[in-house]
């Protein structure tokens, strides 16, 4: 099957690994795009010569097409643009800022741009930034996320009515019922983080993916809603900071209690205890470490059996 | 097509009409029934006669099945039972409340039993208590909703992955491509509700009709979390109980300033400023009032053009 998707990146398969913080480095992107869909670098939490070490390790390890997600409220953004630039990347998933601010350096460089929203509005003020398409988040989505609360449900057949750009759903899409499920509402790809978040190739720390496979439903929240919101597991910080917003601490308050770095002392460093582990609501069912080729094949298997038999439930 | 959902209710097409508070009287549950998807009445805002009176009307308008939505916290509710009993209807969906009180009762009454529920764990002790099918409804539907905030896209595959009786879904499904979506998370059938709140047949006030087409992507909110969950539309009422969760006011000056019977005066009386408006997140897309056969039909077209559509995308 080819359709916008496939052929804006020129992969296989309209999937898209997410760039995810401290799981997303040179081993998780070049499996990805090794097994025939788009892997993206998450540059949001290397520093720039971390980065081009990955981007050049990507390159080496993988002929296929691959991006750089970068977070535009990154401190040292005009670096990370540079490196993207002169190490030749040819795909920017761009989130967390204004689009308009960096679309047209990118496509000026020949860069396919796409960016990352959660709500209508920054959906139409992508599509007038020129991106060639964008990534529509929902609610359940793991990490950083909008304010609205919207749903994948709703989400995508929403923004899908309202740009011509293709949309990449993203939210909540694990398996091949739930890639079905988002090309039935009408997106062209979708963008899967949690379930990669926990592959062999993910560099997350082992701790980490432990707590991911013991995840039950309702085991995460988007909680930090005034500071910045953000879906995480619950552990001892998450049930503390959720204890300080109900008490109603103040801002100032709970974001000396957050502090700094506290990603990376979860995610990478393993500590259960004090670090933030960003994950989506999808943790609740996924209950094994996989590598990268057999979660791109159990997805597609799914999703064609699933697509079969709705063709026969027509009504 | 049929399926389990069309055999258990002997109906044609896997839809559910669902049982609103002052939207779904005898007039909307019967032109749901001779629509060919199962109409409900929803007891949740009537008094017992006037229950009674609905499900006499609602048999002389259809000669098809239908049912009635019984809300187990409901203050008379031996009434409401007996009267159910006594006028022969033939199909009951519960919701909330502990399954396990009614459910034998009912069904020695030969009565098919389902009860909604918004998480696993209340699934699995509804499929205890012996139930015939259920309602999963997730965290983007409108009204009364669970705390896990387990959205529609990710509650249904866990879900139907661990009951073996039937499963509907509920929550962000307002035409064919959200239902089609539904279908392929592995649902049995889609309950509806928001779209029928916004149908020429539903006792909605006409007011609150105006305000469901007005709303946009983001105007409905979850709240109320630690009283009941409610998902509303924004209005001065709502916005008022945002602020005081938001300055942290006590439970109890909380429940005093919602007092009684806001969703009367919102829905039913048309008071935009005062009453509480339940509607889901869908209201962002529903721009016109339309009869019921007028939804049925468009929901049933672009359902099957989705699945025909993606019958032609497998990868």
């Amino acid at each position: 099957m080819n359709n916008r998707i496939t052929e804006l990146f020129n992969i296989k398969y309209p999937i898209v690994q997410a760039g995810m913080i401290w799981c997303s480095g040179w081993r998780l992107a070049s499996a990805a795009s090794n097994n025939g869909i788009l892997g993206l670098i998450g540059a949001g939490s290397m520093y720039p010569d971390v980065l081009r070490e990955h981007i050049q390790k990507t390159k080496a390890a993988t002929e296929n097409p691959f991006g750089v997600n970068v977070p535009l409220l990154y401190p040292e953004i005009n670096k990370i643009i540079d490196i993207i630039i002169e190490e030749g990347v040819k795909i920017v998933f761009t989130s967390a800022g204004n689009p308009s601010t960096w679309t047209s350096t990118l496509k000026a460089a020949g860069i396919t741009v796409v960016h990352v929203i959660a709500n209508e509005k920054f959906a139409l003020k992508a599509a007038d930034s020129g991106v060639d398409a964008i990534v529509a988040e929902g609610f359940e989505a793991g990490g950083h996320n909008g304010k609205e609360e919207t749903t994948t449900m709703v989400l995508i057949p929403g923004i899908v009515d309202k740009v011509s750009i293709p949309v990449i759903a993203a939210g909540g899409i694990a398996n091949g019922r739930s890639m079905a499920a988002a090309m039935a509402l009408g997106a062209d790809g979708v963008q899967i983080g949690s379930r990669f978040a926990l592959s062999r190739e993910s560099s997350a720390h082992e701790h980490f993916k432990d707590a991911i496979i013991s995840a039950r439903e309702g085991s995460t929240k988007l909680m930090m809603k005034d500071i910045v919101p953000v879906r995480l597991l619950e552990n001892p910080f998450a049930n503390r900071m959720i204890e300080m917003e109900t008490a109603c601490a103040s801002k100032d308050e709970r974001k000396e209690f957050l502090g700094r770095a506290r990603a990376k002392k979860g995610m990478f460093e393993g500590d259960l205890e004090n670090g933030e582990l960003e994950i989506g609501q999808v943790s609740g069912y996924m209950n094994e470490v996989l590598p990268v080729s057999e979660i791109v094949s159990q997805i597609r298997e799914e999703y064609n059996l699933t697509i079969q038999k709705l063709s026969k439930q027509s009504i």
